[in-house]
């Protein structure tokens, strides 16, 4: 029997943050120049790519090998056998890897192939894209907490496991991420279990980028207003009292 | 009638992220860098007090004019005083100013006195910290969001706007900020209705930093098993199965 030899290069998962290159972190950037290889997605912000080394790699599995999407089971391969032949390989994913970006899968992975990790956590989208916008998702006087839950399935699809008829109740903001197409059965739902329906909502597309649109109304309306501005995926939707405050002035 | 001159200084709120200086933004540090006030907070990465110019001034409202905390209103009138006299102000935050950081307040207040404002988020704790530990706050298959929310009031507590009771089934991972001392009250409510017991939970005190201490246990047994490791706030506890992971491995 022989051990198997330790694996040398290593997998590093950076937030790249919501978009402006500005927001990425002072140690995100340097594991970037550093990388050998780094395996990008949809979402980050283009000039990273110009910060890598000469000689590196740069895998994008967001449209590789075929299609626009990679089954997670290749990224997760592609990421071992680069290092294991010994590289350091950045994974670089929009926003943070582990708000809705399969980072803990990832990292998963790694540690039963052996591949030692390190996380550099990113400026989260949810949070950072209202802010930009000039909606606080905490406010004193207003709520003490938030809300942040995907809207890619609707609430009546038999896979979700978000609660809608108890965050219609909590008292907190709520924050949803991926549910452009599902805004309309998203508010009905909120709003069929006790969520007021002129509570204030808004929607923002493109966040913290020059092209940013902003579409704010009563929750009731936003599917359609949403529709009415022309609103494409990526967005961000806020519900509550905080989408009514513009802190920009 | 005459028409007051234009604020020639501004206001930039910079999040500092969790701890490890790395973790500030490409932007934030340059802000800093380029600041000619720096009004600054507790929790903030020490390191970055280094980054500023020369002649740049620190103010830390943590500390002054007296006692350990500066009432929001005098941090208000500082910054815009401070602005208002020219200056380019960062005002620095643990975490992300708009995450429990009163960051909202500090720009309605700016507007009012026509100080210009900008925001550059930061990696919040909310997620990183827990990213850092091995847990993720979403996972594919165990749940599709998270609730962050402010445990500095127990649940009974007639100024808490959170509804406990809809938290406790709503699906979804559940953060607790600044909640050490009200752990036990929260782990109650949360099973009183409906959260089962067994529920992983972590707690997390000095987290990013080398001085991390992680506490796991059953929700039930966490506020004991937390007061058993001398854990002081700041910490951060999540509440889910997520906390069972340790995708660190």
């Amino acid at each position: 029997m022989t051990t198997p030899a330790p694996v040398t290069g290593s997998v590093i998962l950076v937030g790249a943050g919501p978009g402006d290159p500005d927001l990425i972190t002072v140690g995100g950037r340097r594991a970037i120049e550093n990388a050998d290889v780094l395996v990008t997605d949809r979402l980050i912000p283009t000039e990273s790519l110009d910060w890598v080394k000469p000689s590196a790699r740069i895998i994008d599995v967001a449209k590789v090998p075929y299609g626009r999407s990679t089954p997670q089971e290749e990224i997760n391969r592609i990421l071992i056998e680069e290092a294991t032949a010994g590289n350091q390989v950045v994974r670089l994913k929009g926003g943070d890897n582990f708000v809705f970006g399969r980072g803990g899968e990832e990292l998963l992975a790694c540690a039963e192939a052996g591949v030692p990790t390190r996380v550099i956590p990113g400026v989260s989208s949810a949070i950072a894209v209202p802010a930009i916008a000039g909606v606080p998702l905490t406010h004193r006087g207003l709520t003490q907490g938030f809300v942040a839950v995907s809207g890619h399935l609707p609430p009546e699809h038999p896979g979700s496991q978000v609660a809608w008829n108890r965050l219609a109740t909590c008292g907190l903001t709520i924050v949803v991420m991926m549910g452009v197409k599902n805004l309309a059965a998203i508010a009905d739902a909120l709003i069929e279990h006790g969520l007021d329906p002129a509570t204030p909502s808004v929607t923002i597309a493109e966040g913290t980028l020059k092209s940013e649109v902003v579409v704010r109304a009563r929750v009731e309306d936003l599917a359609q207003a949403s529709r009415d501005a022309g609103v494409e995926p990526p967005a961000i939707t806020v519900i509550g009292d905080v989408a009514g405050l513009d802190v920009l002035g």
